[in-house]
């Protein structure tokens, strides 16, 4: 298991096209136990998910030491894990439930399943736009972050118009926060998400993918790869994902 | 503001360096309020916040539109804001609460100031290394990259003896996950976390680092840009990190 799937693509190069395979990131959710309490569930590319667990549990304080583990298996899924503590290892749930807050910026915090999104996006309808739009997008995109150019770091998100006018760009250092600043703004502003293209300036994870679907939003431009369930999810709720939009080329996967 | 800080900072190209500034990605935490009740902490850029609460809370399916909010504030702090939604508009808390995970997977959710951190944080014992052995880090964590190079598109996190030996490597779509898997594995083999530098393949940012002070690992290298709150906590712990290391240059933060 080397943490890639292949998966069908149509690549575009100026305006050719070609159909052939790509390898994506594998994401997937996992759900960490402490006894028979969930803890967390994170988007995790499967493989060392015990290594994963305990440094999870040691990196954020709830154990001192791998010795409090007594042991880890996989519990009745290959996206849960169970830890058991150590007889006398006692863990302060009621600090943990004080300190932890509920949360869902990494994207499936509270969604168990591809099912639980689907149920939750609207309703989409795709619409046509032009290679040479699409093209266009990332270096509209890039234009527009002020905070880049001076950082080298910080991720954007911008709304379009399907002819690829800039409507809104906010930028992050956070991929999630930009998608939803952008969104938001629309949201604040009572603007109807049809016909608009979510452009982001990085990966195309399961995340941002779930936030345009719950906004309603039908196409999806990412300059980055998109991961398996990205993949799996736009293609559940009828979205355009196209990835790797640079320098004259772009993949679509949906 | 363009989100954006500058910092001191040590340039190495090859064996010269030089003093000279960064600007760094301004990265803070948000804490969204719904009413009095705490539901997320992000960290983010700060600006647009209240954009951000919006299509937070609409992306999650929090709310269905943007009627259903009343009002949106700063409270108390730059970093608190509280929606307050229109009268008749209903939170089911009690599904938020079986649907949201507690998580800290982002970094931060659960902790509110870079102080609790600190208080977490392992004392840190500095250690002198060759900048030779820090310009080959990167290279020797990308060549035990096995998914990479089939994706373009995953993380990789490893940890390094102070000669520039790999000890373990770990790869994933999620930034922290990689560094959760590598250190986990140390915890699970009962490994001391001393002279060990953490090399990340992405940005050095505040989860990054929180995680390497909670574990004991006095050096981090990025091969991306760090942001500024993750400066400010190694600063505080006494860890040295280091941004941008690649192609014979790498800059020092702390």
């Amino acid at each position: 298991m080397d943490g890639s799937v292949r998966v069908p693509v149509t690549r575009v190069r100026g305006s050719d096209s070609s159909i052939d395979e790509d390898a994506l990131a594998i994401e997937e959710p996992l759900e960490i136990r402490v006894g028979d309490r969930p803890l967390s569930v994170t988007m995790r590319t499967p493989g060392d998910d015990f290594a994963l667990a305990a440094g999870f549990l040691f990196t954020e304080s709830v154990i001192r030491a791998g010795e409090d583990i007594d042991n880890i298996r996989h519990w009745g899924s290959p996206n849960v894990v169970r830890v058991a503590l150590r007889e006398g290892v006692a863990i302060d749930w009621a600090r943990l439930q004080r300190n932890f807050y509920t949360t869902s910026s990494c994207g499936v915090c509270g969604k168990t399943s591809v099912d639980a999104v689907r149920i939750a996006a609207r309703k989409l309808t795709p619409f046509p736009v032009d290679a040479a739009v699409i093209h266009e997008l990332p270096q509209a995109l890039r234009a527009r972050q002020s905070a880049f150019e001076a950082t080298g770091a910080i991720h954007a998100a911008g709304l379009f118009s399907d002819h690829g006018e800039a409507i809104a760009v906010a930028e992050d250092v956070g991929r999630h926060n930009a998608v939803d600043k952008v969104i938001g703004a629309f949201v604040l502003e009572r603007r109807s998400f049809e016909q608009t293209i979510l452009v982001v300036s990085g990966r195309g994870g399961f995340e941002i993918v779930q936030k345009a679907a719950v906004a309603g939003i039908a196409c999806v431009v990412a300059v980055g790869a998109p991961s398996s369930l990205a993949v799996e999810l736009a293609r559940e709720t009828g979205m355009t994902l196209i990835g790797f939009a640079r320098e004259g080329r772009f993949n679509v996967y949906t």
